[in-house]
């Protein structure tokens, strides 16, 4: 039996991002937010908040903050469209709730969140999960919300690289895993529940309809309470065909492995495999904190068993 | 090693349908052209066609042909339209490619096909979709090609029903089974590689962008040369709360079960977690067939190891 009286909380603001780190000021930042970000979590579940209530509160935090490539801070497709993707799954029992491709919705994890408790459906995408939105009284925000100056430089810079990107080693390039944002969080609460939460903006300049990891219950993000929770960060395609959520829960279930050995087991999986590209935030039944990554860095924090907040870049 | 020389192939054509079977004409019909597929299936393989060639050509003819719901027989949605999921998977190196909500294509497997060979993602969505279809070639189909007769008086019915479905028992209402079409194909070809291929056009009167588990990876479709191929027709929502496709090929990988003791775990491992509708269609590396389900019936067929054409609907 797991035992309860603590609680454990990771959040991750993706994979790569190695130029911005450089910068001591923006790993500051980072550094900063991520902290904070941590502690209104930690309130949360101080306050005997669900493990649910926790992911859905610091993925908001997170996409409200333009440093992550998540709902506010999304990046720009190839018609310059911000078109985000979410993901929220309950351990408790399996019941989740994802949207793709969606424009225009400041907090696509609350949408999320609303598809999962309010429908009866896990996936609604596009002009439908707006549609959906509209019935939840979610109001839509103006494209000034997300058009930072930042993230329109960003998008020219990727159409400029587009003509050279076959020259590049694309693991090596750090304008490649520049691309890899993504926010997520995953949470036990008192009483032993588990809980994930993934948001993103996408890769930049990425076709228009393509759908990535995140949103994909498997892939970006999973949560049983029976083995863990999961969200992750990278090249979506990876995750999309090795579903890195899913195999690390069944590593637990059916090798009875921990947190920490079928995180280490899911990411040798991963490189096997396809020679996958990103990382792994993990929060096991026990509350054990553990990451994997493939990738030179992997912003996250942490909260293990109640103790004091870590952040970590690698 | 898996023994080579030899091929396995299976088909299906959705779960539930019990009314339509109970009508012999109709049976005699889903009979008539499970068996037609699977030898159309048996040339590709005989010839030395791959096992990805085999299931692209078998679910474009289950596509074509009105009695499934997929492709030409797609049902409507809760505007009238025909919106399709397909997704395709080649288990020598799990690469895939899956659409979702795309409208006037009258072969939504060959769109995915051509996400998985010509684009570097795996899932491209709604108009995003039809607009990479544009670039490909592929020329979009009129309404009328997909609105059928029958499509329009079950649309109208269901609407109806929508009214007093919440005083039926929904595992047993037949009206409800019959929403749960789908088509799959799996095979193994006879150097041993695997490939599956799912399609649909999703649910009766289902709300708009709704997407379901037919073009989610290791939900509805999954091959690995290094365990099985699967594909699934049901309740979509309980295979991608559950992964189904991803789990029996993890209780292989994991377990050391074979494709059969892994199906019957796979379904176990369904029902215990959410009470799964649906069934699901696997050949596993060694060429065993086997199929699982929590539905009276699943429409299907198989060819063993080269042996002779078989079909089941239970």
């Amino acid at each position: 039996m797991a035992e309860n009286g603590h609680y454990s909380l990771m959040i991750h603001g993706g994979a790569g991002m190695l130029e911005s780190l450089k910068d001591p000021k923006t790993a500051s930042r980072y550094r900063q937010s991520i902290h904070r970000i941590l502690e209104h979590g930690r309130e949360v579940l101080e306050s005997g908040g669900s493990a649910l209530q926790t992911v859905a509160t610091c993925a908001t935090l997170l996409e409200d903050d333009p440093l992550f490539n998540a709902g506010r801070g999304s990046v720009l497709n190839e018609l310059g469209k911000v078109e985000m993707d979410a993901a929220i799954m309950d351990g408790r029992d399996l019941s989740a709730g994802a949207v793709a491709a969606v424009q225009n919705i400041a907090n696509p994890i609350q949408l999320a969140h609303q598809v999962m408790s309010k429908s009866e459906h896990v996936m609604l995408i596009a002009e439908g999960a707006l549609r959906f939105a509209d019935q939840c009284g979610i109001e839509q925000t103006p494209d000034n919300y997300f058009y930072t100056p930042e993230r329109i430089a960003q998008l020219e810079q990727a159409r400029l690289n587009d003509k050279i990107v076959l020259d590049h080693d694309e693991t090596d390039s750090e304008d490649e895993a520049q691309k890899y944002g993504t926010i997520g969080a995953v949470a036990r609460d008192l009483t032993g529940n588990l809980a994930a939460a993934t948001s993103t903006g996408g890769m930049v300049n990425k076709s228009m309809g393509r759908v990535g990891d995140s949103p994909i219950v498997g892939a970006g993000v999973y949560a049983d309470n029976e083995t863990c929770a999961v969200s992750a960060t990278g090249y979506g395609e990876d995750f999309m065909r090795t579903l890195i959520g899913k195999t690390i829960s069944d590593l637990m279930l059916m090798k009875t492995l921990d947190g920490v050995q079928a995180t280490a087991a899911g990411i040798d999986y991963f490189k096997r495999k396809v020679q996958g590209r990103g990382g792994v935030i993990v929060v096991d039944k026990n509350g054990q904190c553990s990451r994997g990554l493939t990738t030179k860095k992997l912003i996250h924090g942490w909260i293990e068993k109640s103790a004091e907040s870590m952040v970590g870049f690698d």
